[in-house]
């Protein structure tokens, strides 16, 4: 992936995803004791970056497969970015969702006009729903983080970034599937100047920090976390990205991430959803190496469940 | 108070406050049926707009009277607003806080420079050592509503929201003890374009309602709502204003509140204090009579006990 293609990702999506706002907070950088923008996709049209992803993907389709529709399986934040890029182009969405989802979640996905099916919660049941209709309906599979197109949708949030604050040491953003950090540290190689990317990864779910280690995609037994959108694994496209352009990634505990989380909400006063605390908290972890250095963190979304929240 | 006082008010405190944003939400605009323009006081220094009306206070006083400092009484936001904008221009602040005011209030305080006297939790005895404190030192007593300076430091807020959207029809402001709608009325007479100046109030808590009717200060036997912002009582000062420019007050049930306060945290991801969502739920309480109108709201803050959600 070129400079090229991220500057004509921006272009073809930037009118109808929401430039959101980059916040900075004395408070915050005086505990953290460095300058920190972040960069605030919990303000992104349904409420996560996913949505820059989900609607290049879509757009990218030729007009006839624009017209049999997307597909993809999904119990969060992409089942509601695919419905509501869907709409937003004019094009049918058959999201397969687990019996066990929200009714929340899918009352979001049904507002944004995705037609739901419903499955056994197993990742084969989900697969293979979404494998009958896209077989049925000739419709396109769209995966929320090991696609080209996602991950260049992706990087548009630290291009933004990168326009206000031209001089950043340092990106932090979570790593779940790959497709956020893949596309950030891609921006950052492009239109950074020297600007490292750094991933943030919970103990409980640490398969992209061994996947680093061992130079093969590992997953995770396990995936024990507040920092619910992390448990999933990276891919074959986004692992060859992460492994060429990422620097590093730092793990941190479950109490660790829930006192960053509460940090963000009681000093800045916005809602972030606990997988978008891991970098925070990673920087936090390792203040020591951030010291005085500006770093921009994304801020990935704010789609809660407020009658669970961990404080 | 004249249109160049509100522009005095403005030059002068308009470089040690933020500027702070203007959010919109489509959904939120979609379940009012009208075009709401939120100001964001919740990310004002110090999380509310009291900042506003405190720092231009202290700014009015002689360079002697600042020297000797200011005291106040407050368990709340305007604790904080005068220790930070004391702290801003390198005034002692003196604060009397009852015996049950919250650590954490006590914390931010003392994080802010604030100089703290404990006393018990009776109005006698905050006004008793606020008073003592004023006569030891010779320090100016700031009242958080009823001060003229006060209520022209608040009128900013809408003076901004002006800027950005002149043609609003309508305001709507929390009403506790007044010095917030009475600010923001002034500016909606003297810069909006017919702009009418509407305050939400709890039924619970509905001196105000009950005081423009009667003519005269009302005030409340109990104040059992979980607007906690809203229990004071109008003062001397502001009730003529808020007779002559406030259009009329909205009260709303407590369920109302909660649902209001909600709605917005959930979809604009944004932390707001119960008080401020008051407005927003008179609104939507008569959503007929707003329909297809052009509204501003002013949020005025977010400093909320995560520990003590209503939801």
């Amino acid at each position: 992936m070129t400079k090229e293609d991220l500057l004509q990702t921006q272009q073809r999506i930037q009118k109808l995803v929401h430039r959101t706002p980059v916040m900075s907070s004395q408070q915050i950088n005086g505990i953290a004791g460095a300058e920190i923008y972040f960069k605030c996709e919990n303000f992104q049209r349904m409420g996560a970056f996913k949505m820059r992803g989900a609607i290049n993907a879509i757009l990218n389709l030729s007009k006839e497969d624009q017209q049999k529709g997307v597909v993809t399986h999904s119990s969060g934040n992409f089942a509601q970015a695919v419905s509501l890029s869907a709409k937003t182009i004019g094009v049918p969405a058959y999201i397969v969702m687990p019996s066990t989802a929200p009714e929340v979640k899918k009352a979001a996905v049904k507002g944004y006009g995705g037609e739901i099916t419903i499955c056994p919660p197993t990742l084969e049941d989900r697969q293979g729903n979404a494998d009958r209709i896209r077989d049925e309906k000739g419709a396109t599979f769209l995966h929320p983080s090991n696609d080209k197109d996602v991950i260049l949708g992706n990087a548009t949030a630290a291009m933004e970034l990168l326009e206000e604050q031209p001089d950043l040491d340092y990106i932090l953003t979570p790593v779940g599937g790959g497709g956020l950090v893949a596309g950030t540290a891609l921006a950052a190689y492009f239109f950074g100047k020297n600007c490292k990317t750094i991933g943030g990864e919970p103990f409980e779910a640490d398969d992209a920090f061994r996947s680093l280690q061992s130079g093969e995609i590992e997953s995770n037994e396990t995936a024990n976390t507040v920092a619910d959108g992390l448990r999933t694994n990276l891919g074959n496209i986004n692992f060859p990205i992460i492994q060429k352009y990422v620097d590093r990634i730092i793990r941190v505990e479950e109490v660790e991430i829930i006192a960053a989380m509460r940090l963000i909400w009681e000093r800045m006063k916005i809602i972030i959803e606990p997988s978008c605390a891991v970098p925070f908290a990673a920087l936090l972890r390792e203040k020591d190496n951030f010291k005085n250095k500006k770093i921009g963190i994304i801020i990935s979304g704010g789609n809660v469940d407020l009658g669970k929240l961990p404080f």
